[in-house]
């Protein structure tokens, strides 16, 4: 299939695309391409491409690896009035995240919060699209995974946690889901990604991003690159705060492992180190929270002492030469908005695996561009 | 009073000398003082010395600026069966800190768990003291705490919110409180302690410590302690990760401000650029959570995993030249043991302070050291 490169894809044009070819190439049921497909749309429509649609091509080597089991339900192994204890038994990331928080949300609702922590998961997209779940509905939210390992503790050498994001989010605005405070952060300085646009580029990485196998900085992309993919034990990336305890990389190691124990710890699962073993499924693990906000008072009175409190940090004095400061989920927000009205923008190297994911599916890339 | 100056003190005597100074000096009931004696000492005991009874300085000065006022009983304002927001009335920090956990504990063995909110605290000691009381118990404990503006948000350069610091424990050892995983981190970048330290040595700081009244880094540790203290405004701490994004400071800042929303933002309680204005307390606010460990299964296994991945993530391979991963918590368990075993050690200041106040209530600082 040949056809002019595509740069922008209306959002529902996205979804569909990327539905149809969940269904007709990766045999997801209808369920689980819907929301794998959701998520994945959701990232490129906030601007983190990272998670998005280009995921496609990790979703197929998790399939291929026999690390995601498509057309497996999820069960709950345990759970009580206020909690749930899920194994998703290898299937789908997202559904297996749509299953754990639509029952713990339902659950939060009765009891004031609510806790679940996943086993046998696999990537479940972006951690703001679970937690805002929470605060669409007038709660805190709290979506923690870990992941593939890839990270080093403070003084280490070995590979042993992942990138293990948490993230928070606290509604504010008037309305639900109007103004949502969303922290979604790598524990990680930074996550790998960030590693191969310095290694293109050829630019020093700063300290506090990664350590050779030896345990010790390093400022060469490139060699990182190499050493990363080479060696799948020594060498990785360091945590929030950087090499040893001057600043505060201990903390960063520290964030890590806690949202490594609230994963697999909770869950009885897999830890990152023991995750996407040969012969298993990945074994990823999840921990979500939900906590209502009328447990402090009355809803309106929280939300715009919360806004308050965000507007005095954001109208503070900027440093020279800048001009703003951004609150948690602002840029994401904003970004949002300008997708839903002028399209998403899609890299060149994603409009090529999509144009070649529709060729092997008999499908064309190539629709209307949206007005 | 004179008298040989005293370096090592026992537990008790410690903790029976810093009640009586608290009641006879500062005016605290009994409550008010046993509590507070022991949420210090248990940070000397800890190797915490900056939150030990140091702290007794600053806790008169909180008096004499009519910040805190001993004697006053908080007050349940809001509360549902997981959850209470508590009026400190400008009382004593850690009586209001044991008078709310206390009460959320309690829901919490009712509930599953439970969480409270605090306005018009004052500063509440160690926030570890606080979550551990919760591990104790076989539940995963959070103990966070707004303070005194001193951190600068990214690209900003005025104090907006404090050192925020966030704490999490979470039992893992076979008997209860055996064992504990305890993140304890100010989510600054480094306390301003350490600022004062580096002062005195004249060292240079590294790169994310802190900013000047422009936003601009800062090296020189004495320069920038006379900006802190000359200016209540503009310059002052990085949080955790530093400078602008490239390493991660706006995860620092976000964590900062997560621990706002939490503290002042779910009490509908002064944020930290409005505390301790003058003619008012201090308004200092907290946000304490309880979740039992038996809300995801039986808590044996639970924490027998849990420990199990300290176990690999601490035995993992060594950075060149460096013998031990630290797992959080342990360096303060093991001085602990320590300390109960030799005696609480303290700095020559810290004595000094010992002995003056000593002088004051008519009491002798020497009693026979410890075996």
């Amino acid at each position: 299939m040949s056809g002019v490169m595509k740069n922008t894809y209306a959002y529902g044009e996205l979804m569909k695309l990327t539905e149809t070819l969940l269904v007709s190439l990766y045999g997801y049921s209808g369920a689980e391409a819907q929301i794998t497909a959701e998520v994945l749309v959701e990232a490129d429509a906030r601007n983190i491409p990272s998670h998005g649609v280009s995921r496609l091509d990790f979703y197929r080597g998790n399939l291929k690896g026999g690390f995601a089991r498509p057309g497996t339900e999820p069960e709950i192994v345990y759970e009580t009035p206020s909690s749930l204890v899920i194994d998703g038994h290898d299937g789908v990331g997202p559904y297996i995240a749509g299953f754990s928080v639509e029952r713990m949300l339902a659950k939060a609702e009765k009891q004031g919060g609510a806790f679940c922590s996943v086993r046998n998961s696999n990537h479940f997209g972006i951690a703001g699209f679970w937690a805002e779940k929470a605060a669409q509905k007038n709660m805190i939210g709290l979506a923690f995974t870990n992941t593939r390992t890839c990270g080093i503790p403070t003084y280490g050498r070995e590979r042993v946690l992942g990138t293990n994001p948490l993230c928070v989010a606290i509604p504010c605005g008037p309305e639900e889901g109007s103004r949502v405070f969303m922290l979604d952060m790598a524990t990680t300085t930074v996550a790998h990604g960030k590693v191969e646009v310095y290694d293109r580029r050829r630019q020093t990485m700063p300290s506090g991003w990664a350590v050779d196998d030896q345990g010790l900085v390093m400022h060469d992309a490139t060699a990182f690159e190499k050493l990363f993919w080479a060696n799948p034990q020594f060498g990785g990336h360091l945590y929030l705060g950087g090499e040893g305890e001057e600043s505060g990389g201990h903390k960063g190691f520290g964030l890590g492992l806690l949202v490594e124990l609230l994963c697999s710890g909770l869950s009885l699962g897999a830890a990152s180190y023991d995750t996407f073993l040969p012969g298993g499924g990945s074994g990823i693990t999840h921990f979500f929270g939900a906590i209502r906000l009328d447990l402090f008072g009355g809803v309106p009175a929280l939300k715009a002492h919360i806004a308050g409190i965000l507007d005095h940090v954001k109208n503070g004095a900027k440093a020279e030469g800048r001009e703003r400061i951004y609150i948690h989920g602002e840029k994401e927000a904003e970004a949002r908005a300008l997708a839903l009205k002028n399209g998403i923008s899609l890299d060149e190297a994603t409009c090529r695996m999509l144009e070649s994911l529709c060729a092997e599916a008999g499908l064309s890339a190539r629709t209307p561009a949206p007005q």
